[in-house]
């Protein structure tokens, strides 16, 4: 079996040049085969708000109009894509941008609107990990941005983090995968308040040990509900880093491993 | 020796949503195997007066600084490209947005600065065929935006005309290349003012006795040389047609066919 790391980056890195470069750098010195997804950063919203559109967001999520996507897919899938695709090709890593409508990687639908009208986005329905696999077996490392498409054709703004566990786990038919999320602290925290109390392992049961001491902050709730969902999914593991340590991260010598029990 | 259509469209088939429909539903019926290059339109231009960025033009050539490059990036790379990718997805075409540096597809060098410092603009140094063959190959359909990049790393603006020919060139290795310019007029017109003056046949011979007659519209004049030149290296024809009649045009039933004497 081969394997793959795929890896989430935030805005925290996309906003900072200094930052994104060095995990560029990091990134591209990865020994294994490995697809990178990326979010979307501030520059979205300052786009839009040049633009004269109004940025909506409904519990923490962009709602996400025509003139919206129109923006998110200009920065996303252009500016942010084509900018990480060029500096990898200079890091000597053949890059391969790509949104789930290329080579219909990443089919989607319209999510029903319930109470809120999300608008254009998009709930992954079907990740093509064969067309993937085609490109590791190219030697071409995919990058992804966080955008799927439908079935008519249009263009659907997908969670970043949603779309990287997807991919993930529809790979490991190839692929033993390890997950990553990168982000701006150094692995889930023991103490909010205390940077340097990263939990080392968490499985199911010491998970469900801090939530019920109330230790860790709620904010990571949903990304660690998803992350253990990918586990069960066949995901050898996940990791939860600091972008500036995903080398050691990967080996893990730093951030925050999940495993199952 | 298999077939390979390569069109390029330009900027008034992308800034008409109805006009861009029509041509994509006939360049997915296309028999043969096939590459798209699309230019800008005048979204471009739109965005960045609303980004306040200004649009300088030096003889027809659009002035790349740092934040038109980011504008192109996003218009071009983004939201032209992945909307055509997403559009030929529902026309079951399985298409592959791509800029340059998306697989190391074309290499350029950013044009050095003699009268005119152009900023970031790309001369193609070398198209990668071969990646572009394994596409195919896979039953992918590359659909290229204007953007290179360079050995550092920088994305680089370049003209679809230029690229189209380039990448048509390079692809003569593997395949038989037809080479269609779609454009507004039904083809090389024999008088400007009679746009149903199409001139069927163009070989280098009966070019030169229009260039002589002074017939040929002037604007025409570069485009040819460039297409001339495509086939003497190697593409077995041109075609500079109207994007509604690209299907008859393919099979020489509509536009100007030029060929080598």
């Amino acid at each position: 079996m081969n394997t793959l790391t795929v890896i989430k980056i935030g805005g925290n890195v996309i906003d900072d040049p200094a930052a994104l470069t060095r995990f560029l750098t990091a990134f591209a010195g990865l020994p294994s085969a490995k697809v990178l997804i990326h979010g979307g950063g501030k520059v979205a919203t300052q786009v839009a708000d040049k633009l004269g559109i109004q940025t909506t967001m409904v519990e923490g999520r962009r709602i996400t109009d025509q003139p919206m996507l129109d923006v998110v897919t200009m920065v996303y899938g252009g500016l942010v894509n084509k900018q990480i695709v060029a500096k990898l090709q200079a890091l000597d890593v053949n890059a391969i941008g790509l949104t789930g409508a290329d080579a219909g990687t990443v089919l989607a639908k319209k999510r029903p609107v319930n109470d809120i009208d999300y608008g254009m986005v998009g709930d992954i329905d079907e990740v093509n990990s064969g067309q993937i696999q085609f490109f590791l077996h190219q030697d071409l490392t995919p990058v992804f941005a966080p955008l799927t498409y439908s079935e008519a054709g249009e263009l659907l703004n997908t969670n970043a983090d949603t779309m990287a566990s997807a991919i993930a786990v529809d790979m490991v038919k190839h692929n033993t995968v390890t997950l990553v999320y990168c982000f701006e602290k150094k692995g889930v925290l023991a103490d909010p308040n205390d940077d340097n109390s990263v939990i080392n392992e968490l499985t199911p049961s010491i998970y469900a040990e801090h939530k019920a001491a109330g230790t860790i902050n709620k904010g990571m709730i949903p990304k660690l509900d998803n992350a253990f969902k990918a586990l069960t999914n066949g995901v050898s593991k996940v990791v939860i880093c600091h972008a500036d340590e995903v080398a050691a991260a990967v080996q893990q010598g730093a951030g925050t491993t999940l495993r199952l029990d």
